[in-house]
């Protein structure tokens, strides 16, 4: 029996951009053997075709990717404990599927690459679930993570503006956190928001930098202070995600009026 | 008179790793005429020499690069308000400078680029200093940014952590703010601190993921419970700060113990 070590590449592709990928990425898709793609749906339709593109681009030869269903979810937990056991339970089932891929997919000595949306370090679970699989001591492997620009860097990015003010914290929430209050006194960048949690911070005077689809032919941007734009951000992102059937976005909160952009 | 407006790039090079550069940001340095480097002192000196590197190796002609003398910045105040407003003097002679240096290094129709560390969205005043220069009026130019990977996303890739827990926000913070609080429930990323602030918070459980000079062949990396290695960070840090006469490092605390990794 070949017990070679398989080795598994994590690799950020950014956020949407294909020119957005590194070259430690570049470097790393043409080591792989087989590339993993998790996902499910129409926004999985749309963000595999990206992964399609830009594997099309950078690899020379035939390559090979196994992709699967991600398994159910249960998004109904809102209530903060229920809301993080629901997710383990989701990376345990994920951790199930990936161990199998990981065992079956991939020979001994093989190096395997998840492709990862933006930045591997940012709400996203291959971390943790290649741990949980390493845990389970079934099949033996390395990994090693290369990163990438997440969605929130592109923002800025787009929109031209630091996250920070001069000497100041950035707090990155999930958009569901909002509810249960947030430091003073810094930036705040809002992710995984499905239910516009910016209508509700209206009247304070911020400052919204929004984008969604960022960096794709998709792409939609506003800014402006919060209590002016609130309301058209909320009819676009409606109209987008009827046309598209899903929609991700994200946005940068300043507690002052963001005037001089630092 | 040539009224041809000129153009700016903020280019995020990474924050060590010369791979970790973005295909956008190659594309972007064969579009410039001129480079303008920043910078002042023994952590100028190898910060050029690196930008000078991944330029030799992406550009084949030969290419030009302004470098210029940081402005004198008073480093001595600790005061909040007092910090902010002797960054703000500072960059508004920064400001003085590229002012200078866009109008008299970039001719009309030409394109000027600068070469940011990291990510320019954070802790980098270049796009504020743009905004200032805008803002007088004397010398017109248009400006786009190019997103980075910064020592935060690599400082995570290196350890192979998540940033956040299972649905938790992110607290980004400099260093000198630890002092003042910070938000319950969330990780924390420690950039910009010159006095080891992890030492003040031991005797909480915490875990740490640190690193310096990450990216680079320098870099030095430890991680485990705060309590039991935040005396050999320092150790390893007073030595490393003494061998190059600076040091640049960020860590991430994990409230728990992190021992799941998501
Ligand atoms: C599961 S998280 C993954 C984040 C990813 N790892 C990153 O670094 O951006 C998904 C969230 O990221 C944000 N996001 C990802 N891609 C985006 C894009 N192209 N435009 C706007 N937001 C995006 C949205 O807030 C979305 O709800
Ligand atoms: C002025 S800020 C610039 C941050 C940069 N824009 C970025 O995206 O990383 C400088 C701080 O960034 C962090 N830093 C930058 N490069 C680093 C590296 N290679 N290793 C460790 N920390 C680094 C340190 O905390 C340092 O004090």
């Amino acid at each position: 029996m070949n017990d070679a070590p398989r080795h598994i590449l994590v690799i950020g592709m950014g956020a949407g951009d294909p020119d957005h990928l590194t070259l430690a990425a570049v470097k790393a898709m043409r080591r792989a053997d087989v590339f993993f793609v998790l996902g499910k749906g129409k926004e999985k339709d749309a963000l595999t075709r990206l992964r399609r593109d830009i594997l099309d681009e950078h690899l020379t030869g035939p390559y090979r990717v196994v992709e699967a269903e991600d398994p159910w979810r249960d998004r109904t937990q809102q209530d903060a404990g229920r809301y993080a056991s629901a997710v383990r339970d989701w990376r345990h089932r994920r951790a199930d599927l990936c161990e199998r891929l990981i065992a079956e997919e991939l020979a001994p000595g093989q190096c395997g690459a998840f492709l990862v949306w933006g930045d591997p370090s940012l709400y996203d679970s291959t971390l943790a679930i290649l741990d949980d699989i390493r845990g389970r001591g079934t099949v033996k492997f390395g990994h090693e993570v290369i990163p990438g620009i997440s969605s929130v860097s592109a923002l800025a990015a787009r929109h031209r503006v630091t996250l920070n003010q001069v000497g100041r914290p950035v707090h990155i929430t999930p958009g569901r956190r909002l509810a249960q209050g947030f430091p003073d006194d810094c930036d705040l960048v809002v992710m995984l928001d499905g239910h516009e949690s910016f209508t509700h911070l209206t009247g304070r005077g911020w400052w919204i930098h929004w984008g969604a689809y960022i960096g794709t032919p998709d792409e939609i941007l506003v800014s402006g202070p919060l209590d002016d734009v609130a309301g058209r951000i909320s009819g676009l992102r409606a109209e987008a995600r009827e046309r598209h059937g899903w929609i991700m976005d994200t946005y940068l909160l300043s507690p002052t009026s963001g005037g001089d952009g630092d």
